[in-house]
């Protein structure tokens, strides 16, 4: 039996690699989502990777999950910051949640300092890149496997 | 001649029952629907009871229902914290409105006690769990039958 | 065996119908017990209605409602903004409260936004005008009779 | 026919002459009440003095000035800056309010520059010492009688 | 060769005219297009002027025009104050943006005084009514044709 | 020759015992008289031990102890947060004052933090249960009898 | 010997009985200097009454009045709020000062609530109308006078 | 007939051209005068173009204005941020007024994001270089002779 | 057996009769020590009396006391307003902790009135002198020896 | 050539094990120096593990660094709240740095929620218990050895 | 070739030697100047000594230092805390900044903690008396005369 | 008889010219104690030029400079903004202080703008460079030879 990771992206995730490479770098999402599954087929985990510019959508998926899938990371990038309702849903769910942000927030402008997320989110992976999602995979196959 | 009354519910809100059942009952939101019908029926109102998880949606909804319907009642769920465009379509709708929560959110996390919504809203019913719903179709009964 | 329902009204209530009639409306708090009395009939409730202009003699009513009542319904008036004694007296009683206000506080002076009493009430009714009483009971009623 | 003014003084006052007298100085509240009946003689206003440390027997006095008074003087003492009940119970007089203070409290600690009854009295005299009584008589002289 | 602006309107704004008139003036949404497109032909401009609910749609709309438009005129609504990720989106966009408010928000309520998007336009026009939109529109000709 | 000490209970404080008896222990008001009775036997002290729901009542004491008493200890419950005519009361008794709380105010609601009798009480006594009454006795003693 | 009184108005008060008659009333600063001469005379005090829009000039006026005058009354307009070195010039005349307000401010915008000349004044005459100038002289003339 | 426009330049607007070029632009104060002219002919508006230093001689010119002028266009520089005197001289003027910032003040000191100018003028220009000038002015055209 | 209490005083408690004898006395720290010694035995309490200037030897010797104690007296100075690894320490020593400070902090900067070990520790006495440390005693004494 | 990476663990952190093991997990800092080591012998990675509670060690241990490491983790306990000393030295040292966590900081005291340390870290993790330190190992590994 | 420092003094420091001597000493400011003129011959320096208690005479000085002078010495007095103006002229001087105050200004009122000035200045001295004027000139000769 | 003087610096200072010489400058603590020598010995002092990067030692330092110093400098480094015990320190030590900064703290992060040590330094240096220790020295000479 194998564990699913849902994998969430916020809004202008998909623009990755055009939106100030200088902070985001110049991967693109795609290539995030390569990157993600290599990582998962290392760790014998399965993953369904998504984004969306739409807080109500994200609530939705998140909401399903409690049925589909086993493990939520999620980079909610802007609605990070704003959106109690998608803090709301990962409580809905009752999954383990790891919490990725690929520049460090607690270095820019003071509204990105606070994540609703983090009040729900297990762990938070900040500053890596997107070399985070591979580390909050790791983290999640390590979590779902032990007793 | 007869009031129609629109209940509108804000995201996470169709997990009624599922979530939290420590801070909000074990009844869904179906459930919820064939009591405010049954006290609609006393009261001789009829309803149209909704639910979406988007800001956007809801805002088209309240929108529309200065044409079609005679008052509203809303649970914004977390959107009641961070949406001042749902306030703004409440104003435009020009209908009385009644905001509804069934947990008491002045005990909850610091967050939760501010609403936008009670800024437009002419009374608002805290913490009486799902019975609230049949205490804010009673008021409206009251207030639009009332010379 | 029926039960016995402490409906108190703080500062200033007495002066029903003379304060401020665009904010709290033309009844008296005469005519208000009147109406919570023919509410509680149909509910099959007694009531005990009171006004005080005094915190400490509030709070000692509070008390002893320990041993004489089934649930409280307070509108502690001014004293819902400053009075920690009443918060505290509530807690004492360990009955169900309802805390209502005949206004909607959230509309208007900041310092009336922070009620100590939601601490402790299980439900909130604000902005109902007088209406609010029998909302009040109607609630007291199904909490204490349902099993 | 002639106005009557009832002048009111807060917890405290009546220990006037005792308490810090390098801030409140050496006369005593019965002298006080002395000069008011001098001056309100000259001005041929009648005088109604009173002191009490109950917030709530204030707020009964300043309820019934409304059917037996012309105009209120009142140094709450400490609760100026505690109470909302009787701020709202000079609302309820409708009736001309002049605020006094012995001291200058924005000199104070910090607490004591917030007053309530700021919020509805049309004039306050603050600093002048027990002369500032008479100069609250003088102003609702000139208010009651001009045109 | 012509520039293309993209005229966005947030929520609420297809109301124009019924909402607040007092505030916001009878003008309707459709005839501020018309306004738009007759200035926007003096000045040799092409627009595309659009209005959403949605917080998600916006943002889609505003990362699409970094193919298609030259410039980017908001006014968006009550996401003006609480959205992030309409700021990131126009800064992905990479386009001159002029953000537009119909009413003077420095006189309404408080929240309405912070604007995310003003963190990432070059130029706000607050309260001059829907001329607003001509003005905004005449900064942006100037800008792309000046050297 | 010997002393006499005021001891005052603020609002609630009567129903010691009853009220959250895992914050303030199973001992009634009457037991905590009696155990400091034996100790300011022991102490050769004379006490005068008191309980108000009024903070007007606990004004007046104040102001009376200046004539009959040489120390006061107080505990003023919920007034101690938002009482400042009891602070001032007791400047005005020019008494040597102790404040006590039996739990420890600084783990609770961040508004039981704050007190105004720590402004002119000479020590304070937090968290040691019933038994701080006894300790204040002790200092009380040492500090009349001290040269 | 007779005393000389500076009386100083600040910005915009020579603007009186134009600006905001709703507020300021209708009288002239020309009326109210005559008010003030007739109130002098029969004190027997001589005033030299003056306004100026600038600050600098008001600073000079007072650092100049240690010599010539023997008390100061000031309404600084809107420097009250705003102005340091009126404060500082007012410590440096080293007279006793009386600071009048036509208006009750704290009833104004919260910017008008701060006042730094309270922090020198000894005495504070707010909202009587152009009646507080009279007011402040007979203080005056009682201090002055008054052994 | 034609209308006369007052347009007000605050502190050190004299020295444009010189003062951080990379965030006002290289153009003086003089060229800036010279395209309003060339606008204000063209929209057949006459003007009166002054700059000062001083807060005192800014108010004295807005209260002149209310004789003399038809409408005010004010870039108050740094008094924006500070001065209460100008804010309510506008007032006095009962004129229509424009406040025009070069820089977007938004993204400088927070201290410059607030702006006391803005509670009084019906519209705000913000960001648009020295070409705000001309917008303000065809706003006040357009203002100045609608019906 | 007998029960030993662990006496910790922080930095500048070495300089106690030197430092500001107003505030804190002219007793040494070995006075107090002596003081300490006394009490204890006849409380039949054996106790280890230290001092340091240094936050982590605090720390250290406080995580030892988890094995060599029975209960910590501690009088942090200047760490208690700013050490949270003082207060870890003490969580992770699990024994029972009484905070001592010999001035009012109360009464003192504001900087003083916050303490990270009121937080953990059960019982709190401040400003009784260094006498404080012998209540400290008797409450540890007590409480070590009821059942 | 291989690389040495520095893992400070400041105060209390020795106790890992004993402290609070409802948040902290029952291993202990000498087992997680091994886990440590054991993950850098997979990744190539020398380790130089430490512990220390001061402050001042701990700022001298990382200005070392600057010579003799190539990167450093991190967990500062309750230093990361307090310390600008230690942030200072990571910036002195011009290594890159990894913050790590084994509880979730942001669902602790309002205190914990300030890190001094991520102004200067490049990535932070937070939550993952012990497995933290394992992947701030596998983020440097990456990071040293791209090229 | 000679330097000029251009030596400015804000409002009420004309007064020096008269004001508050207890703070700022019995010299006046022609002393003061004296002193300067001395100390300045000493580096080989000419000195513009000045002061007003005009903003607005203030900020014209500074905006000619920009030809006239290499350096400036300002101690603003009050115009410190308030003046958003002097410290836009000081930038546009372009010229080294020295900021002095005579008396400790952090020990003074928290409103004279804040200073404008030292967010340009690049240097600042505090409290040293008018000796402080000598500092200031020798770190300006320094300055001006190293490579 | 001569003078000596304690030149105490803090954390970090010891890697003074490698920490961002952008700031901090390029010369080393060890020239800056022979610039400090040389300017001793023409002022005729005698300085004890030390560093630390404990707090603890800084503080047993200060304490003992109360029987063998004249006088203090000190660039407390970031404990000038953490460490209340610093400040205690040189309170006990009873001798005049002087503190200095390199850099200016008015320019860098709003943590770095509080100082605990200017509430007990005569004197304040900021922003000079490590010409500021001269400063401190030349006032200290002045200081200490002055009748």
């Amino acid at each position: 039996m194998s564990f699913e990771i849902l994998i969430l992206n916020g809004p202008n995730l998909n623009m990755l690699g055009l939106r100030q490479p200088e902070i985001y770098g110049a991967e693109t999402l795609g290539e995030v989502a390569d990157r993600c599954q290599t990582r998962a087929d290392q760790l014998a985990l399965e993953i369904d990777f998504r984004q969306s510019n739409s807080e109500g959508e994200l609530v939705t998926w998140i909401q399903e999950s409690r049925q589909n899938h086993d493990g939520i990371i999620i980079n909610a990038g802007a609605y990070t910051h704003t959106s109690v309702a998608i803090m709301d849903a990962l409580l809905v769910s009752e999954l383990p949640v790891v919490e990725v942000h690929i520049s460090n927030i607690h270095q820019r402008e003071s509204f990105r300092h606070i994540s609703y997320i983090s009040n729900v989110a297990y762990g938070v992976v900040v500053g890596f890149g997107t070399f985070g999602y591979e580390m909050a995979l790791e983290s999640l196959a390590q979590k779902l496997t032990s007793p």
